[in-house]
């Protein structure tokens, strides 16, 4: 890895490896949550994620680079975190416990793809560039949309229910 | 794990590790930077997060619990991923990959503080979530700082040498 170039494919992969991955993840969070808003949300992630995943190939064909996913032992590590909370928590700790893993997801993705939008600048793929951030944004929405409903909802229950 | 308390116990010893992790890592960032306003700012970093590790003492103390660090694979993860990419990486795409992997870090703290700062609001503890709202600022301005070190220098650097 020794240009802008060879660090910027890694990164598309690492990201095609991490969407694939938190995506099958996704069935169980959505199905330990138990406030219906919070399901919906995760659910609603998930299809998403689905069309990023698509979004990241149309970025691998423009770029004429064969879509793989390199492993990231960072993103392991937030799913077995994440599965070892939830087998752990019991309501009404759960889904404040299950929210705050969806919402480190988010943020892994938010600083992969943030860097990925300022590389593809850099190397001059405005043809890239407006894909990656148009899932960034998406990215920060969802992790705005379960601040939301971790602050107006899930705290809430889980504090008074105490 | 059944309250928003424990969960909040469990969150802050999970950054308690993530902190002391972090920090034993970050010698060897520094080492790595090849620009030395990269250099700069991640050695100004490991001198921030020492003070933080003593702040979250702080609120350990506060909380009247014992500071704890709880191991969490997600922090282990982002360090093996971390050194592998910089073992990997030549310059120019060092410093690139480097301090993408750095905000990586901050990103991770982002989260799991925002979490934090919402959980101790919704327990009553302001006594202790102003100083967590402190530690949390601090990790978005290490953010922005490398985001502006990384699109004004280092992935600037990396495109022309190319």
């Amino acid at each position: 890895m020794n240009t802008l170039q060879d660090a910027f494919e890694h990164g598309l992969q690492a990201v095609y490896y991490a969407e694939q991955t938190l995506l099958k993840a996704m069935p169980q969070m959505a199905q330990k949550a138990q406030s219906e808003e919070f399901r919906a949300a995760l659910e609603q992630h998930e299809e998403e994620t689905r069309r990023q995943v698509m979004m990241l190939e149309q970025v691998f064909q423009t770029m004429g680079i064969e879509a793989q996913a390199a492993p990231c032992k960072s993103v392991d590590g937030l799913i077995a975190d994440a599965q070892e909370l939830m087998s752990q928590a019991q309501p009404p700790a759960l889904d404040a416990v299950t929210l705050a893993a969806a919402q480190a997801n988010e943020h892994f993705e938010i600083t992969k793809y943030g860097t990925l939008v300022a590389w593809a600048r850099e190397l001059g793929r405005q043809d890239v560039e407006g894909i990656l951030q148009q899932i960034l944004d998406q990215e920060k929405q969802t992790d705005q949309k379960l601040t939301r409903i971790a602050e107006n909802l899930v705290n809430q229950r889980a504090q008074k229910a105490a």
